[in-house]
């Protein structure tokens, strides 16, 4: 069947209305009609080509929410009108390590849920800019929260997880000093979830401005980077950072705030590498930098559980589908407080 | 009281003998004849004020090996004619959390045993190309191995515990595949140490003529670093790479080896940063860039205890102190193996 969508045809061309086809759903596949849908940085990086590989029509979104309308002969976890959600991830080998350890995040063989390798139309994955989706029972989300807050749980399912799977994985929590360096769409739900984990928040940003509105998501401390004296009161007392931003920018001035054994973890992807750090500090204090991208699925699920016990959702400004392009254009300038999110209702018909 | 010591004058100075003195030993410390002094690459770094805020006189020096010939009224665990070692510390707070857990090495105060702070004359340390060093009981390690050994033991004070540490905090053992990149000084101690610790070793190396020689020393198999398909064979199969490289080179080319949650610890100083890492390969499977420098004073007896009870020494070649200009050059081209150790018996009066 087909059904109505937005995405581009080209690296260069704006987003517009288009069908899309979605395959019948298979004896373990949910289909869903999604009700929201998050919008990432990604899908402005894969949109437009700036990672290498983007293949087109591309749909962008990962960040789905909405009601089960159908599900295959197999499936015994969901069933139709529940609220569920899709993230990144929509396929993995399922029989690897990682898949096995249910972090199919790390699969050599995970599908995104746009851009994916997929036998079905048109050979590639196509995301959550649309009116349904069908994915495989092993890789849908129940939600748990409220239907009211739907649309902003939908940020929950890349933002969220982004944040969350690091936090838990160098066990943020009470005694523990935690960083969060840049406050937008992945920043502000890093910050949220540390400080609901237990641990003191320290929030970094560039821009004095956001200085109160850190604190009201939940930041202890705020210190604006380029003040050196309030960053000089930060030497050596973290255990770990978060660092979200996206954007090639100099580690060091945050490595000299890592204690010993205390670790960075980047979970932006900026399209050229950061300036190279320097060794001494990583030497000197037995320091860490690391890497982490989105969770696995099963962690996915506790971060949603985590989150529809203490009632968080990220902080979303809601738009029609044809907003998108003005919408990226000011995610571009920081100009969203902090995450767009799609109404898919306002899907229309390509002219 | 004076003694003799080979030392330089200034950055562009070769080192030539010279007089120093040493304080009479305190309540607490332990004087040591010097025996044997290993010979570092950071030796050479310092005395040419490669790194900044070298001290002159500059007498280098941080792998001594000797017998106690006198110590303070307050000293029981030493006593004269004792085997005892001195590595890269001589003093640090004592009472900070570092100091607390056997970390002097990551100590603030932290006072390296050449170019430190120091009350003594000429106001920095003095290291151990010297007849004798007068240190603090807390700083002076035991040797445990026969006396024919001691020359090739001095480099276990440096390069020993700068590879015995980061393979114990990261658990090599065995079940565990461990990288060692580059054959030196340190390198042939990593290898050394992971093979006697039960790892799965691979050797790194950029020259083929050091295939056989690494297996000697322990590897279980050598990879050339720059032949593709060799390392190709080794795609993500790492839990841990010992990255020994003084030099800037490409990281990249190895942390791809490295297997989910697999971290590269760098142990080597290079005076310029090295190529920035890409994101992408931090993020794709949580890896891990660290930094390890030396070690603790109790972790440096367990060492030494370690290698005393499997016979493990360093690879040496013994020299003469006025052979050391010329070891500097050598070593500048790779040209020991694996580290020079002078005989401290052959220092001579100045003229």
């Amino acid at each position: 069947m087909t059904i109505k969508a937005y995405g581009a045809q080209a690296s260069d061309q704006p987003l517009k209305p288009m069908r899309i086809t979605r395959r019948a759903p298979g004896a373990h596949d949910v289909r869903i009609e999604i009700a929201y849908c998050g919008v990432c940085h990604s899908d402005l990086h894969q949109v437009r080509s700036e990672w290498e590989g983007t293949l087109y029509p591309c749909v962008p979104g990962h960040e789905i929410v909405g009601r089960v309308s159908a599900v295959g002969a197999q499936v015994s976890r969901f069933a139709a009108g529940d609220l569920v959600g899709v993230g990144c991830i929509v396929d993995s080998c399922r029989h690897c390590e990682d898949c096995g350890a249910g972090l199919e995040n790390y699969c050599d063989h995970m599908v995104g849920t746009y851009n994916g390798p997929t036998p079905d139309a048109p050979g590639h994955t196509l995301g959550g800019y649309s009116q349904q989706i069908v994915v495989h029972e092993r890789y849908v989300l129940r939600i748990r929260h409220p239907e009211a807050q739907l649309a902003a749980v939908a940020p929950l399912l890349c933002a969220g997880i982004t944040t969350y799977s690091p936090l838990r994985h160098w066990k943020a929590g009470p005694g523990h000093r935690v960083g969060v360096v840049g406050i937008g769409g992945l920043g502000h739900m890093g910050i949220k979830l540390a400080h609901a984990m237990g641990a003191h928040v320290v929030a970094f940003t560039t821009s004095e401005s956001k200085r109160e509105a850190a604190k009201a998501l939940g930041a202890n401390e705020v210190v604006v980077s380029h003040h050196a004296d309030e960053m000089a009161a930060q030497d050596k007392r973290f255990d770990f950072i978060l660092n979200t931003v996206a954007v090639p920018h100099n580690l060091d001035a945050f490595f000299t705030l890592l204690k010993r054994d205390g670790t960075m973890v980047l979970v932006g992807a900026p399209p050229t590498p950061h300036p190279s750090p320097q060794v001494f500090n990583l030497l000197m204090k037995r320091r860490s930098l690391a890497g982490s991208i989105i969770g696995g699925i099963p962690e996915t699920q506790e971060m949603l559980d985590f989150c529809a016990a203490r009632g968080i959702v990220a902080d979303i400004e809601l738009i029609r589908a044809d907003e998108i392009n003005e919408a990226y254009e000011r995610m571009l300038k920081g100009d969203v407080k902090y995450r767009f999110v799609i109404e898919n209702a306002s899907l229309t018909q390509p002219k």
